[in-house]
């Protein structure tokens, strides 16, 4: 595990817009690593905030942010909501459950009407891969992917960063990035857009990646993403400094990938005896919400000072709202990003 | 098509809160053509902040808005919403789905319920015709008819005719109202509100309207409204300046008023040969959300220049705003307006 | 029917945060009779600001308050939403309809969730009697309970009692208790939580509490409350000075522990005839929503100057914001208030 300096945030990223120059952000891979690292940079200033009483600023007053969750998340519609009212933005949910797109109207229609209501953000959340991207074709203001079908989720693989990189640091054990940590990824790797963002991102800040899944979920790509593919779970955690667990979606898994939960429960669930595989101070994480005792016991999720699982929840906040801030800048005129497009295709 | 000298504001309109002396807004039916004109030209400055970057203005800071919406309509309530807040309200909304209605309780004691929470301002929308007129005289605030049951929708009436004098203003065509354009809604006459709003908007504003639908959609009233009825689409499209398409119910349609979706698009559909009948530029308009290739075509709702259809979705937040406004100026104590009751019976 | 003179406020309750030494709201069982009155007292000026035409303070401006319903209700969401915002916090909904409880997340994590994302006040309604208080439990901030199962309602019983007094002191009949008062409360005494709440609290407040239902709707443990039981309602109706009706669950009664609505209005309904038992100028309350026809009829629903049914919605607005208010004075660091812990058990 290795601990590096901290270079001044001058020399870390280019000055400027330039330092976040795309207009949307809908996946880690289109992200370069100094960009990751200044939203997680960024991030840092609201965790502070939201540990006061009064955590309202009004760097966003007057701004429109449409959250347009075509599928359920409570959670992470409750984070991005909570995010852009504490920047003082005017948050708007639409609910796919009541939405035009059930009197047949397209979606593209639907991110037009948004569009034309002159959104200043909209946070999309979408059961099919892909579905973002092709709604940010068709606005003219961010578009921020809160998840799309089994493709990306990238506000997750932030506040997931961010939160081990407190975790870290608080040890000592972290610089700027996870230069020498081994971190283990279970769960539906096929499926899973956390996963996948989540290996994106850690691997562009230097960890050593490995994923584990029953052979029928772990899709040959991931190679190709550079983290290392492993069927048995005790043979991953060997060296472990990290382990991040994946949610089974029960419902949609049984009898299909998986013989039963607790089939997998034998195989995949992190309990505390298994854990013991791992470094001895391994760190558990997880994205919620948990299915206790399937893919991982309460003894484990419960752990004081090793599971980081509810600090996840808290920087979630603090990371959407750093997303926030940073691409509403060049139309709200802030010094530095103001001489750069604030419409039409950006990298 | 005739372009009129547009009269200073001091001519046009009665002054003070005599420049519209409702306090609900049930119906373009119960407006003078003065009235609709003063709200017409109170949207201006709302397309205009709309679209700045900062655009939230504190003129009904502290009032509480309640959106009550016992019929599902995403872009209706998201358009109020968004109007409300960007005034500065605090704007609740009422989910039919979850609503008391469903425990037994009757229309007027929820009525009453959001009255004793003393909201400033109610908005309504209903599967029944005449239940916002029956809420409003229970209540001691402004009610806003956001639809209800076949009889009215007047705020989309008042968007589309904001859209349209955009549109032809642009043109260098219109002056303050319609004289001299010849205007064809055409779908199912009998059971929308949307065309008996515009029906009598336009027609006050001096259009020629005609309307077009097969013959058991098409209600023998409309003669009485000043509208010419034609069965035929083609003929009604000869020299017509503006076509307005209508949804397709086609939940509700299909089998009992039209043969199928197919057949309906055959004679009602809005194509682009069909298109080729009226005037060379005529404009475009659809209340969305769009059934494209059915009433519609896409060639058609996407053509540059003559589609004003999402001009529609960003004219509606503008007018909304406009309407709020000028409806809570009396509790406000708005110079000019306090002189006047704040409840009670109005005409 | 007595009426005392009112003490001043210096000499009624402890100074400072001793007024109200509890973190959380959980019931009026684990209230003392001098805090309950520091509640009334307080809700006295929202009760004010309500009636105002800009009535947003900015006490809790950059809080945020989580509505937590996992149980549908209308009116107490609203309420409580509109007390949140005229207090000018953030306030965010979590419907229990789309939420991670459905995805087989523990009722514990999901508060751990809430707690993480740094709320300042969770509003919870549960269908399970305890529910809350296990919350509470979790959780850091304060805990305001809108109705647990079949245990308790403490902010209906407030503001019933808010409502109360302001209806007989306006009769010149009260002071700052209801010693003197005779109140019915008639209905499923057995699963109500508003009954249970309303008999702690009418107790509390020197009342002689009658409470009257059919035998099977009557736990004897309200003997051990201080009510007497009744299960003849005209004989419990002679010489009360106020009736509460509450509303029949239709849904889960009929056939079960009623024979059918109408044998229950026939015996338990409250009409104009069998109102002239009571008291000549007795007042009639319900909590709402009402079952018109079944629990009460329209005449009396609607009687001038006797029924304050529509007060009650008024001034559950003002009771919440009170408790809001009180609640969070300890994190807000008010004067007399912040040396306190913020945090952690309390009484």
């Amino acid at each position: 595990m290795a601990a590096t300096g901290t270079p001044s945030a001058a020399s870390r990223y280019p000055a400027g817009g330039l330092a976040f120059p795309h207009r949307d952000l809908l996946g880690i891979g289109r992200l370069e690593r100094h960009e990751i690292l200044y939203l997680l940079d960024e991030a840092e200033q609201w965790v502070e905030l939201n540990r006061r009483s009064a955590k309202r600023v009004d760097a966003l007053t007057g701004l429109t942010i449409i959250n347009a969750f075509f599928e359920n998340s409570t959670r992470t519609l409750l984070s991005f909501e909570i995010a852009g009212k504490r920047l003082g933005a005017d948050v708007v949910n639409m609910h796919a459950a009541t939405s035009s797109v059930k009197k047949g109207e397209t979606l593209i229609d639907t991110a037009i009407t948004l569009n034309a209501m002159r959104a200043d953000a909209i946070v999309i959340r979408h059961a099919s891969s892909g579905a973002v991207a092709l709604i940010a074709d068709k606005v003219d203001c961010p578009v921020l992917n809160a998840g799309d079908g089994s493709h990306e989720h990238p506000t997750q693989a932030l506040l997931d960063a961010l939160t081990l990189r407190h975790a870290l640091r608080a040890r000592g054990q972290a610089g700027d990035d996870f230069t020498g940590q081994t971190i283990v990824i279970c769960g539906d790797i096929l499926h899973s857009r956390v996963a996948r963002s989540n290996i994106l991102c850690l691997t562009a800040l230097g960890a050593n990646v490995r994923v584990c899944a029953p052979p029928a979920l772990l899709p040959a790509a991931v190679e190709a993403m550079g983290a290392t593919p492993f069927h048995s779970f005790d043979t991953a955690l060997a060296g472990a400094d990290v382990v991040m667990m994946l949610r089974l979606q029960t419902e949609r898994m049984a009898g299909q990938f998986i013989p039963s939960p607790r089939e997998y429960h034998h195989l995949y669930g992190l309990t505390l005896k298994r854990l013991k595989l791992a470094e001895p101070d391994a760190l558990v994480m997880h994205p919620g919400p948990m299915n206790r005792g399937v893919e991982i016991d309460s003894d484990v999720a419960d752990l004081l000072d090793r599971s980081i699982i509810t600090r996840q929840v808290e920087m979630g906040v603090a990371m959407r709202m750093a997303c926030l801030d940073v691409l509403t800048r060049r139309q709200r005129g802030v010094e530095g990003w103001n001489d750069l497009p604030t419409s039409g295709k950006w990298p």
